[in-house]
């Protein structure tokens, strides 16, 4: 007999008892008698109140009933089965595409992420992370904790940092014409902390941030992923493109500038300190904020570093971001932020949700190596060496591939950033190059628009001189290749890895 | 005469000049002519619209065209002023109250940031904070940071965290039955930014999350910051509070649940097996998440450690957060999360926003120190003092304060949880206890609701035995002093200092 006719055949509709009882007791019936064994599940409830011409309620009562006595069990997403614990039936999958939030939109993450995915020979040459050298890292700064370290340095610290960090940092930023006192300045757990932490006290979805193209890839994907609009000016900042600024800062009310003053990444370039002056003028105008990343600001060759826009902030809205990753290394995980106390006061409280504070173990380092004078010994080491791998490479491009490219001498930083002249894109020179044992970022990684596609950015930090020799050859070697071919190969979608930047 | 009437005369309405036009030279005029200073400010747009009966994009077009020419300068916010650069006038502070984004609720601020602003004898006990003792740190392990470090481990890193310890940590956790590999886990910036990225991952404003009551206040704090509405459980997660949950689950579908699962901050207490089993197959059933915090979970005293809800997961929906800073020290600044590749990957997204990856040199330190298996002698060496100084304060306590307190003896952990039996509440304590040297954490702090006025949480952890006597010598004059005079003192706001936890 079918289940609903057993059904029907128990219920007594004009009945003392109420009708989710009798329900119940008839599939309790239905239990015991075998129609219905354990693990199989019972019709859903809404199928059942219509075969039966009940109220939803009342089945939904007599399950419920049929539960509290452990005849059956339900589970959300799946229904109600016999048998009190559903073990023999198995368990759907946790559903985590519906508990976790829907990305904001990112789509630059895959070019961050894997660029090492792209097939490479065994001794290729990497010019594509933005990588000091390890052999020049200052590890003689980890001598600070071969000293008996006080435990007492080891306990919570302050959001805003390590005191004695802050004090030494606040007197030597005035290599960079910056005069700081401690509370002045926030340490951060990388630039990156920065970037992330004023986006989640500045920008709410919609909002929009100004940026130059070329720009940082690694603000383009942390704007992009807090739902920022980005507005990018049609070049660099300069002179031509001041008007397109204002435009947008009467049209769009911006939130933030972001700039980096000073070698920029990826094309080596400063503004001028007219056009500097000229911007900060119109940012003052319209209270316009200016995220200032001098992550490169240190590392001048032949002339002079340019001075921050924050030391001639006449208005008060620069915010300056200072790294320890490109100077130092990477692993410190230590940057830092100058801002007025009202911002500073607001960034704490959300890093204090975010990690408590920074590790205190690079903030000991870095205090007492910055106290010690070696600090600045080891900035005219390293850019002494540095300047000659831009000259190295910078020469052997020139011989070994200048029909094909064009670029400029950078007077900083880490990076050449070069054009194609001729036909094919970057991301299928790429595909030549690897094959030759040499990589580099493709310009469209650094445009909020993908724009940029016959520019590639070349590091020559991470390796020495005889390297860059190498390197170039095999990018003649390429490029060479792609003329023949220009159109031969896209790059393959990329895949996980460690970040690039 | 008078700027309005001047304009009047100059304007001669049906003219081949248009209008703005007009009074652009009009204007000029009455700078050429004095009218006008340098440095003075121009009427407001719309004001002399309506003095001339023009519209205010006439005067808006006037006063631009006169921008333009050099003759005046604008300031959002301030004005138009005679003279081309508006130097004279004190540029306004910047508006950064209307730029930063507001604060989402978060009223416990004032207790965790600032407890030390309580006014305290020179030789103060704090048993407030949740601090290791200094003196048991395992400095040895720095020793790590003594051999020559591979410059190639000071670079950066997987966004999930250095690979040797993500092994490490993987075998480790078998102590507490755990069966992970490396590529279950993430290395943190300390367990609070697994709070942090799983607010960012899983919460948006008004989305529900269950604590129980009391519970671990920085967890109040960010999900509080993160806008998430708290359902309080009316106790503790045990066979009477699970009807409430399954209410909650049933009626507000809540995202997360936060659970404190072995020697919970700050009652010390762990849910019974039998509750755990059932709670397991109510969030299996809703697809609820389970937070697990087992910040303690090693630190058992005389019978083995509650087993974490983690290795009796069947439904895959358990995130399991642990943490250095109780164990080891907190300046390491590291903790972990174990959760299904799912959450992981969405999360390392948003930790790559965040902070790249957490520090090298605590994940070099720690990642040894587990090989070396050092980190279980010295677990074995801390327990066996931190039971010493829970059994000297518990002694010390019931000789010097039994009529007016009462507690559990809790089984593992860092904390007394005291109830005052008499009349005047844990803050009026915490005023004549400072004054008599030794501080705690009132009650109130725990609970999302502010309830639980007559508890407060004592940390045994952070001096040795001989501060326990003393500590608990204090807090009965101090209780005496409150027995006399229970109304006599409230606490004052809290002032600035560093987080305690």
């Amino acid at each position: 007999m079918d289940l609903t006719n057993f059904l029907q055949t128990q219920l007594q509709p004009p009945s003392s008892l109420p009708l989710y009882k009798q329900l119940s007791l008839a599939l309790t019936k239905a239990i015991e008698t075998g129609q219905l064994r354990n693990g199989q599940r019972l019709p859903p409830e809404r199928r059942l109140a219509e075969d039966l011409r009940l109220s939803r309620t009342t089945i939904v009562n007599a399950y419920r009933l049929l539960e509290q006595n452990g005849s059956v069990s339900s589970r959300i997403g799946s229904g109600t089965y016999i048998g009190e614990d559903a073990a023999s039936v198995p368990l759907p999958p946790m559903p985590w595409n519906q508990l976790l939030l829907p990305h904001l939109s990112s789509p630059l993450s895959s070019i961050l992420r894997s660029l090492l995915a792209i097939p490479a020979a065994a001794d290729s040459i990497s010019l594509a992370a933005g990588m000091p050298d390890p052999a020049l890292y200052p590890l003689d700064m980890l001598q600070q904790l071969q000293q008996p370290v006080p435990a007492s340095e080891l306990g919570y610290l302050p959001i805003e940092g390590y005191a004695p960090l802050r004090q030494e940092l606040a007197a030597w930023l005035a290599n960079r014409q910056l005069h700081l006192d401690a509370e002045d300045l926030m340490i951060l757990s990388g630039s990156q902390q920065g970037l992330y932490l004023l986006c989640k006290c500045f920008i709410s979805p919609g909002d929009s941030i100004v940026v130059e193209s070329p720009t940082y890839l690694g603000a383009i994907q942390v704007f992009q992923a807090a739902g920022a609009r980005l507005l990018t000016l049609p070049g660099p900042l300069n002179s031509q493109s001041l008007p397109f600024l204002e435009d947008y800062l009467v049209r769009y009310r911006p939130k933030l500038f972001y700039l980096g003053s000073s070698f920029q990444n990826p094309t080596g370039r400063s503004p001028d300190a007219s056009v500097c002056q000229k911007f900060l003028d119109l940012a003052a105008k319209y209270h316009l904020v200016i995220v200032e990343d001098d992550a490169y600001g240190h590392l001048h060759y032949e002339t002079p570093a340019p001075q921050p826009l924050k030391s001639r902030d006449h208005y008060g809205g620069v915010l300056y971001l200072g790294s320890a990753s490109k100077i130092f290394f990477p692993g410190l995980r230590t940057g830092w932020l100058a801002a007025p106390r009202e911002v500073l006061n607001r960034l704490a409280e959300e890093k204090q949700y975010a990690d408590l504070h920074s590790n205190n173990l690079a903030q000991l380092c870095l205090a007492e190596y910055m106290r010690s004078g070696k600090a600045d010994t080891h900035l005219r080491h390293i850019r002494t060496h540095y300047q000659r791998r831009r000259d190295a490479l910078a020469q052997a491009l020139k011989r070994h591939c200048s029909a094909d490219l064009a670029f400029e001498l950078p007077l900083g930083g880490f990076y050449l950033w070069c054009r194609l002249k001729g036909e094919g894109s970057a991301q299928a020179l790429l595909y030549e190059a690897a094959r030759q044992g040499v990589s580099f970022v493709p310009g469209e990684a650094f445009y909020a628009d993908r724009a940029g596609t016959d520019y590639f950015r070349l590091c020559f930090a991470t390796h020495d001189e005889a390297a860059m020799e190498i390197a170039a050859q095999r990018l003649g070697q390429a490029l060479r290749n792609l003329r023949k071919h220009p159109r031969r190969h896209t790059i393959p979608a990329f895949r996980s890895g460690q970040p690039i930047l």
